[in-house]
This record gives C-alpha cells, structure tokens and sequence, in this order.
C-alpha cells in the first residue's frame, strides 16, 4: 500500500479536504449566525520548545522537531485549536518506534525504571484526549506503534487473524481480502488508525450492529507492561475467572502498550446491499430500529439522523437537479417535515439479504417510511471516511464543530437525546451564541442504542477552548444524569477522566487504580489518560 | 411455584432419581469392569462438630445442625464423596439469609470487620468447589441468598429485566412468561441454580451458542463488598473504559456478592423445533458444527456427541421397540459404526425456522448425515435437567463419574479432545483401572467450541477421592498444554485455582489479586476461591 502523507495539523490525508458547501454555509448561517474564522499557523511557525534530556532507552528514540509535532497531538476539538494556532501543544520529548513486542516491553522497562512517561500512539486519531501529550517536570515519550504492523498469523479454519498493533485499517481488510475474508470493523477513522488503537479504546465500526464492536472481535491479545509481556491466548469463551481481555480491550494505554491481538474475521459476503429510507419522524425511526434489533432481523448497519442532522446531511449531499427536486418536493410535505434518513445495509447469501431487507421494510413500511433506493446508501458508503475533513474547513469558515457519542437502554433515549441538546443550547446561550445540535442513532442492539451528536457553533477568535468547554461539559452532565454511557466508543481520554467515577463509581475508580498499580507500578503509561494523573 | 425440599447429599430434589438403566450397567461393565459402589451415610450420623464462635453479626445467622450441613458442600465429586461418607466435610460455623442489598453488604462489612470468612452461596450447585467450606482456625459463614429472590424491574421496552441474586432458574422465567418474555439460560442446573450463581460463574446455557453465555445477557450488575454496595447500571454498550461488569462476571464471590443482575431477555419465539441428526464420525460432525456457525445459520442449540457419548446416550434412552430395532440396524451400518449424534434446534417465526433448518440440512446431509427426526430432540429436551441425577445412582452402583469443560478455537479442538483422553486412560493405567470417556461439542462459536468430558471409571473403596484426584489433574494438564482453557461454563472454584496462572499468566493473577485486595482488603470473601488463599 503506498504511503500517504499525514497532515500535521488536521484530520486525514494531504492532497484530502471536504469544502464547505454553499448550501451548508447558509444552513449554519441560519441555524447559528457566521462565526471569526480560525485561521491556521505554519508548521515551520510553531515554536517548539528543546526537549528535556532523557536516560538512555535501550531503543532509539527521534528528537527531530517535526517529528515531536507531529506526535504531541490527537484530534480533539482542543487539540485542533492547539495545533492551527501554535499555542498550548505540549510536546514530546522523544518519539521511539520499536519494531517488536520485546522492543515495547524493553523501552517500557526502562521508562519505568527512570520515570519517563509514555504517552503509547497508534494512528493517532483519539478525539478526547487520549494521546495527546501533557505539560509535566519528567520527560515524556511518545511509543509509535507506526513499524509494529502486518498480519502475524492466520488460522482460516478458526476464522482467527492475529495482527500486530500498529496495523491500519485498510491493510488489515488487504491482508485478508486474498484469502476470501474481512474483518469488517470500519470506524470512520478507518483509513488512520490502528488495531490496537481500536482495542485500546473499545472501539465500533459502523457495521458493529450486525458484527459488534471490537470487544466482540478480539478473541486473544498481547499487552507489554513494564513487567514484561502478557499474552492473553485466542479463546472462543471461558469461565476461567473474570474475562481479563476485556480489562485490556479500554486500558486505552493506561495499563500497557497492546502489541497484538487476535481478530475474529468472516467470510467475505457474497452478497451486500443497502438503501436510504425516509421516515416521518424521530420517535418513528427509532421505533423501527427498535423493532428490527428486537425482531432479529440480521441488519449489518443501520443509522437514523434525527431531523437536525438530516436537514445539514441534505446541504452536503450534490444531489442531481432531478434527485435535488425530488427531494425538495417529499421534505416539501407536511409528513416529512420531520423527517429522518434512515441508512440500512445487509450482508450474506442473496437470499438472506432479500429477507432480511423484506423484514425490515414490512416494519418502516408500518410506520409511514418511505424508501428512498439505493443512491443514498451507495453515496453515503463512498463519502463515509470523507466526513471528518469537514471538521477542519467549517474552522476555516467560522465555525465550531465536534462531536459526542454516549448509549442507553432504548428506554433511556429519548431523555439523552433531549437533555443533551438543551444542555448544549443552554451553554450556548449562557455564552450569548447560539448552536445547532445534530444527532444520529447507530450501533444498535437489542436493549438499546448509541447516540452520536455533531453540534455547531459560531467561533468567538481567542474564545474557542472557552466556548468548546462550557458546551462539552454541558453535554456530558446531560448524558450521565439522563442515564448515558460517558463514551460509546471514543473512549474516555483526558477530556472526559474528570467524569468516569460518576460512571463507573467509587469501587470501579479503585478497582481501576488498584489495577494500574500492579501492572504499571512506576505510573508512567499514559498517565492522565482513563485516571487522574494522582490516582 | 412450590417450594421442593432439595435433598441433602446428591443432586436435586427429593422423589426425583435416575436409575441406572441394566443396558447402562452392560456398557459400562463392559467398558471399565465393575466397581465397588460407595454407600451413603444417614444424615442424622454424619458428625457435626460445635460451631465456632461469631462476633456480632448485624443480621441474624443460623447455626443449626441440619442447615450447617446443608450448607458445608457443593456438588464437586469430592463435595459428593464427603457428603455420602460423611469424612472431610468442613462446616460453616454459621449461615444467614440476608433478605435484601444493605443487609447483604452490612454483613460483609462487620465480617470483614471481625475477619469472619463469607462463602457467598446461590444454588449450591457448584461442581468446582465454589461454595465449599474448608476448615480454617477463623470462623466461616455461608451468605445464603435463598431469600433474596424475585423480579426487582422490568423495563419491557428494551428488554432488560433486573432480579435479585437468589432467584432460581424457573422463577425468572414464570416471572417473564406473562410479558412474553423468556430469558432461555437453561444450564444442566436450571431448576436448582440462581441468577447470582451464573453470574458469579460465567454460566452457559444450552442455548447458548444462539444467545450467549450470560456474560452477553447481563446489561447491569450490583455488586455488594465490605465497602458498600458497587452499582453498574443497565448499558447496551460502552467505551467508558475496560468493562467492569465484566470483571464482575466471574468474580465467583471472591470480589464481593453479587445481589442484583439486569439481564436481557427476548420475546418468547413464535416456533421452537429441533431434531436429532447422525453424522457418521467426529471429524465430520465437527465440521458440520463449524460450518453451520460461520455460515451464519442462527441456530440456538447445537449439541453434537462423540462416538462414546453417542454409544452410552443409546442405553439411556428408554426406545419404543420400533426405534430400538432401527437404531440397531443405523448402528450396525459400517457407515455409521463410530456414529456421531448431533442434536439442532432453532427459534424464530415459522419461516426463519425452515430456512435454518434447510440450511443446516444441506451442510449436514453433504456431510453424509441422516436425520433421525424430532423424537430424539424432544425426548432430549424432556429429560436434560434430569441427567445430574445420575451421577449419584452411579456411585451407588460402583462407577465414579465426573465432567469437565474447555472450550478452545477449531484448530486446537482436535489435540484438546484427543489429549484430554489420552490422559485420563494413561492416568487410570497408573493407578490399575480402565476409565471411559464420553464428550461432546457444545456452545458453538464462529472461532471455536467448548468440549464437555463425562467420564466413568469402577470405585475402589476408600480411595475415591485419590482416583479422582489423579484423573482430574491429568486431564486438566492435557487439556491446557493443548491450548484449551480451563473452564468454559463451570468456573475456577477451589479445585482450578492452583492451575489459573497457567491460562492468565503472572500479570492476570497479579491483576486479579490487585483487584481482590481493592474490593475486600480483609481478605475475607469466598478465600480460596479463584485466587490461592496467600494472594
């Protein structure tokens, strides 16, 4: 796979951006009013300051400035901020990039031994936080798992693919497409990042309501520790104690480095289709969702924008001037003023798609859906990884955008969804600027679903961290007093560490520091990242 | 439901037994020769020493006689040999009946408060040693959850039912049925275990490889330690760090007791069939039952016996005359001499079940199967909960006889099956006797399968628990140095505990010593139990 240049200081891919269109600009304009551009800094102007100095590592490590600024930083809305205005980055002081398992267990040996953090970095693309460097009197180094990739083994017969950590998502599907078998775990960060940054962070793909998340997928894994290795061998189930896999699928660098794990694969489908639905309303959609996840019928995606989002969607969308009247004529009707866009795919034998598709349509047929065909889906299917380049050109335009993710029982649902948004409108409004909330509903599952919420703002020069923080910690009070989840698949990072213990309690916070003791004695992985830095 | 009188020194309730039928006897005198049965003492003779005295507890306890001894044992083979020769029973000093959350967890407090020992006790029915006591110089009381019962919450909605610990197989399904509802976790001990002990255990049903262990089935867990009482609140799915629940499931009462589940349920299925099918050998079978997984063909149970088990199962089954003579004709087939039987079942609507069901057919017909129709399904279906019962007639008659599970993926199960016999025939060599051994495949998964070991050997008076001994440990180190794991649905309890290092590693039995140290710092819940007694 030829190798494609990173940008340094935004989402994806030189040569790679999503402009924003008209019709979106004057939608925000609308929702929100115009905002002061961020403008964006060059890489040469960004002050870095000398590293410290570092004990000897027993590998090597690179001080070369572009290279600490490139690994000082994720993808959160503050490191963004951080990186187009060179203000507030904390760098590495090394960046080291082992070639093995022993190589990670011997660096973390000696960083534990001379009190060197270590920030460990697969793709990169954390959202909240979870590789981004922190301001500290020890040094810091950043472990790249960039030359730990490649298929290490594979037993077809067991539909078990063992990949090194560092391994991206495209070559993880090119390593197996010869042998007639996916993974089929597509975040949208899909193209950037890595297996053992989906594990380390329990993450979900947009197939995951018919394969499940990654916990579902990792059957064995390997975490070196500054004790050494720990394997966890390929098991389909066991009841031999509690399920320490799932302590490492999360551990999001906190509790050792993931240096490989064992994937559960399929068989390449014979057959996948999908289309775009369009249903009368929010309730409604969700109903049908419900009901298809409770029903069983074997959906492999399935994703409802609520009216919000689906309005902003239809601005991106380059429809044709036919399908573009079209459109305009159905949200034209008073039954779909509300209206929801509702994504559906399947996978398997022709015969199970059609049944399956059959099923489901019976149900949004009964609750006043209409099929829009199968455009929409191919289109949203081709754009998909495309999306988050948005994030960087709305800046560039004036506005403020990120995005949360949280669950609930589908009891629950209706109170995130709506506590989230007013929160979100209330911060704004606190603040004197108004903010438009969009919201889809995806991996789903049989007691409830995920929410995933993109809001806007107009940006205020030199208030954005300002404004991003009173709107994030807004949302997150909402979700966790409605009965969400802090994460459903970002993770918890550094931006969301303050609220984990209203999650999880005060037993789960000891339980988790007890943890990080015994594996990681010295505290120096990742340390801030999943517990206070003082637990 | 009527309360049924349990009985004190075998499997089950009072008036229910299982005679060994005389076609049995031939086999297994054919197989192993016969032995010398083990006579059981009468309750009233076996000697109950005094009890303890307890510190204060803040709820009442019993120290009665009867319930001590009812309250001494699981039901591992060594439990059962103590139980029936009344030597080597070690006795709680007392047991209590916490009748709700804070009384269960006042009780931990003031144990560990006092250095009281607590076997936290569900059903009982523990085959590994879970709920034993051993005798120690501090007092031991047994937490008996028989009086924390019953449905707490229905949310009908997404599917979640919340129960509290005590309740009994056939009560979560009473309470649901009027909803209609099922939960369908149906282990061998369903009428005798709880909610809290599958938990504790990371129990498996038989319809597991269609709806999951219970790990998949639990959305939310309350946990109750020393200090206080750890809620993890119903989630469909989450990335808010490693997944403490399941550092729950299979805490097996050593990281504190579990007093409340909310399990996701389904509705009760339109149609429910199986059938009984014939494969002509092991290899075959299996590859029937890996197929039918990978293939997606949802099928809910799968059970699939080797030549031994399919030999034994058929003097068991009590045959109409008709059946008798055409079973013997298929056996005596040279195509079916070393005959596999495989039994399938499936839920759904009508239509899902046909087409499961034709699916399947194509895979196992292609294999050289033959089905054999639906009275064997059914007259399995009748009888499974009746066949623990057997395992006490057998002692009775001169036959030892224990089970154990492993699960490993497809490519190891070969060695895994072929090493765990090897072992268990070289270790009855060793000691001078012939041991059988029965298995069969079940809990099928897309990456591999569990494999459940009965196996028979003749008694030798007053050297039971040695022959037991040494046929355990051999098959336990086959079936490890073969890749399986140590325990697929029954736990770690007592009698796996020195051999969990082996599966976990150094870093998992530091992790979960950590854990144990964090959650009971006293040391005093269920010692001996998944960890040594010295972690």
């Amino acid at each position: 796979m030829p190798e494609r240049e990173r940008r340094w200081n935004a989402w994806g891919f030189e040569g790679e951006s999503f402009p924003v269109p008209e019709a979106a600009r004057a939608w925000l304009t609308g929702r929100v009013g115009p905002g002061e551009p961020l403008p964006a800094v060059a890489e040469a102007d960004v002050e870095v300051p000398p590293a410290q100095p570092l004990a000897a590592m027993p590998i090597a490590t690179v001080t070369d400035r572009a290279v600490r600024l490139r690994h000082a930083c994720g993808h959160s809305f503050p490191d963004l901020v951080a990186l187009r205005t060179g203000t507030g980055i904390a760098f590495p002081d090394a960046v080291s990039f082992p070639e093995s398992t022993t190589e990670v267990a011997e660096l973390l040996r000696a960083a534990s031994a001379a009190a060197v953090a270590v920030v460990p970095r697969g793709g990169g693309t954390s959202v909240v936080g979870g590789v981004s460097v922190v301001p500290r009197s020890r040094p810091t180094v950043v472990l790249s798992l960039a030359r730990l990739g490649g298929l290490v083994a594979l037993d077809a017969g067991s539909r078990l693919a063992t990949f090194r950590a560092g391994t991206l998502g495209p070559e993880v599907e090119a390593a197996l497409g010869p042998h007639g078998l996916r993974l089929g775990h597509e975040p949208q960060s899909f193209e950037l990042s890595t297996v053992g940054g989906w594990v380390a962070t329990r993450s979900a793909g947009q197939r995951s309501t018919g394969i499940g998340k990654i916990e579902e997928l990792v059957a064995g894994v390997e975490l070196a520790t500054p004790a050494g290795v720990w394997r966890l061998a390929a098991l389909p189930g066991s009841a031999a104690g509690p399920e320490l896999r799932r302590l490492v699928m999360g551990s999001e660098g906190r509790l050792g480095v993931i240096t490989e794990a064992t994937l559960r694969v399929r068989a390449v489908a014979e057959c996948e289709d999908g289309l775009a639905v369009l249903l009368p309303g929010w309730a409604a959609g969700q109903e049908v969702c419900r009901r298809i996840l409770q029903d069983g019928v074997p959906v492999e995606v399935l994703r409802l924008s609520d009216p919000e989002e689906t309005s902003f969607a239809m601005t991106l969308a380059s429809l044709s001037p036919l399908a573009a009247r079209a459109s305009r004529v159905l949200f034209g009707l008073r039954r779909y003023r509300q209206g929801c866009l509702l994504l559906a795919g399947w996978t398997g034998s022709a015969q199970e798609v059609a049944l399956a598709e059959q099923t489901a349509a019976r149900l949004w047929r009964a609750a006043g859906g209409v099929a829009l065909g199968r455009a929409g889906w191919r289109r949203w299917r081709a754009d998909r990884f495309r999306h988050p380049y948005l994030r960087d050109t709305l800046l560039s335009a004036g506005w403020g955008v990120d995005t949360l993710e949280t669950a609930a029982p589908w009891s629950r649902l209706e109170a995130v969804y709506g506590d989230v948004r007013e929160g979100l409108r209330r911060a704004g409004e606190g603040l004197g600027f108004r903010v438009a909330v969009g919201c889809h509903l995806s991996h789903a599952y049989r007691d409830g679903a995920s929410l995933y919420f993109t809001f806007f703002w107009p940006l205020a020069r030199g208030r954005e961290r300002n404004q991003w923080r009173a709107l994030k910690q807004a949302a997150t009070e909402a979700l966790l007093s409605a009965g969400g989840t802090l994460s459903h698949h970002h993770g918890v990072g550094r931006l969301h560490v303050a609220y984990l213990e209203r999650e999880v309690g005060r037993s789960g916070a000891a339980a988790l520091a007890a943890l990080a003791r015994a594996l990681d004695p010295g505290g120096v992985l990742n340390p801030g990242v999943l517990l206070p830095e003082d637990a």
